[in-house]
């Protein structure tokens, strides 16, 4: 019975309500948070509509203090069936209306010690499915193991509130989903992510079906979960966005950094638009079906370079990142981290 | 009989020799002068290995008086089987060792004034199949109609020299490809594009049967062309860049720009990768198919910037591109242009 629409829990009669008033109400609470956090750049906003169907509130800080450029989407959209990027990963939503609504945000702060960071959650309803997906990254520049391990923590908590079983596998699903295969790099230290959480069983639900989180998920065993645990997971974890990123930017927002520095946060932010445009799933599928534009892009850095064959010097602060830190790591629980990040001198 | 493998002529028995030297010495010969037109940078050559077959040299210039950053590929790669993205377009191919050679090239130069370029000529050879593809595209910041013309005035004079129906299709076509769907603006002003020429007869063999260049290449019915005819359609427009392009250079590389220009080109250049890594299939299909990463992204620019929600002032030189200059237009014969852009204070 497991994955078989049949065996899905009905969600509660206002469920679209709840997982929007939840979205929104995280919009609120994270820019407010981001303000505080900046002390100068505000959050202006839009509020648009879709044509067919449904509309959003985009907010985007320019030329704050802290953070250069960056936005936080709400959207809530509805329409007559899905695209084949996601039936083809949920036949069972072929041939219905659907409604999803979530919030996405991306921010670039200008210090390159400061890492770029990204948050999604998000809920889809249709037809006899319905499914929570959802999750967030850190990609620094210079990074700090102490940050990396601090993001994970925070994040691990929140989804251990839910259920023990559920960190390991977004995990180990984010560091596979945030991978530039091109460069055989992951975007940065990875956090959480997850997709088409239903509650029926098998916690992966992503491409790889041999992949290290499917077989994390295979050896955890089916888990079911009930539509108000899955909302919690939604809401315990975009809860632990603000714990989890403002500690690493309220320590590290002083640091000086010269043209070196710049330099190297420009040429790696490179790295994020290829992701983003190469292999983002859900910014390829907003372009190539009529999304808003600019808020689909709003994830961009403003200012980002390329450069024909740079390599890091042997050892450098910028070698840690591409020998380390843009690898797949078990981030909490090797100890060995610390003597590896010693031998580029780059330690707190 | 039309498009069938069994109507395609033999090539020569020298064909991929005499392709090969063909575009190598477009490379030189292109490398060259642009090194006399830009007086001070260089080309860096690397040679390179593919491990499935074949290499490949890559010129980059960094730095230069003019260009800020410019990069010359040649490669000649073979293999057991084409990908499904090529076979798909040519299914006689699948299942047959393959040979591909070609040139590319992009250019950045730093002044606002002076408009980025691309160039690729390729030929291709899968079992009983071969073809010719390729083309040259202009994208300039602060357009100027008289420039417009002359790249287009040239590839014009090279297509016709081989037939006098080739040039509306091409042109036509290379407004199709070099299209942002998502931002629903052309690249540039266009140039000539064509791909899957094997000399049988419909000369459109794009990808939208409803389009303007498929209308065309209809109305002007079969064209038969012979190997050799389509290796100097090659050869003449290949020769054409120079002459297409180093004019407008050196008409307007002393033009003073300031900050707001810079900055709009910037701007504009965030359009450039997204259209290279959105939906350029040659990029695509390089990165996703383990490609050697840095020569398919030399294409990138050095500095590219992204803004939410900027739009030009209304009549303003930044206006006058998106409003006109990225948009297909007849360049060469509808006079109204000129009228149109002095509404912008642009004309020259």
């Amino acid at each position: 019975m497991e994955n078989t629409p049949n065996s899905l829990e009905l969600p509660p009669s206002n469920s679209r309500e709840k997982v929007k008033e939840l979205v929104m109400g995280l919009q609120d609470e994270i820019c407010s948070g981001l303000e505080a956090l900046d002390g100068q750049g505000h959050f202006l906003e839009e509020t648009w509509e879709r044509p067919e169907g449904g509309g959003g509130r985009s907010r985007v800080m320019q030329e704050g203090q802290i953070f250069e450029q960056g936005g936080v989407n709400f959207s809530e959209v509805h329409g007559d069936e899905l695209p084949p990027s996601i039936v083809n990963q949920r036949p069972e939503a072929k041939g219905h209306p659907w409604f999803a609504t979530g919030t996405s945000m991306v921010l670039h702060p200008r210090n390159p010690y400061l890492p770029t960071v990204h948050l999604n959650y998000r809920y889809f309803e249709a037809g006899p499915v319905w499914w929570f997906g959802g999750g967030a990254d850190l990609t620094p520049f210079y990074p700090y193991l102490e940050d990396a391990r601090h993001f994970h923590k925070v994040h691990k908590a929140a989804c251990d509130s839910i259920s023990p079983e559920l960190h390991k596998v977004f995990k180990s699903w984010c560091d596979e989903y945030f991978f530039l295969k091109h460069r055989g790099e992951t975007r940065g230290i990875g956090g959480i992510f997850y997709d088409y959480q239903d509650g029926s069983g098998n916690l992966y639900k992503g491409q790889n079906p041999n992949g290290e989180a499917a077989k994390i998920a295979q050896a955890t065993g089916p888990i079911r979960k009930t539509w108000n645990q899955l909302f919690a997971l939604a809401e315990a974890c975009g809860k632990a966005f603000l714990p989890a990123y403002t500690p690493i930017i309220k320590n590290r927002k002083d640091q000086e950094y010269g043209e070196r520095e710049r330099n190297f946060q420009l040429y790696r932010r490179g790295r994020y638009v290829e992701f983003n445009l190469v292999w983002d799933r859900g910014t390829i599928f907003g372009l190539q079906t009529n999304g808003r534009t600019e808020s689909i892009l709003m994830s961009l850095p403003p200012l980002a370079r390329w450069q024909y064959g740079y390599k890091a010097p042997k050892d450098s602060r910028e070698a840690l990142l591409t020998d380390l830190f843009t690898k797949p790591q078990n981030w909490l629980e090797d100890l060995s981290l610390e003597e590896k990040c010693k031998l580029h001198n780059a330690v707190n």
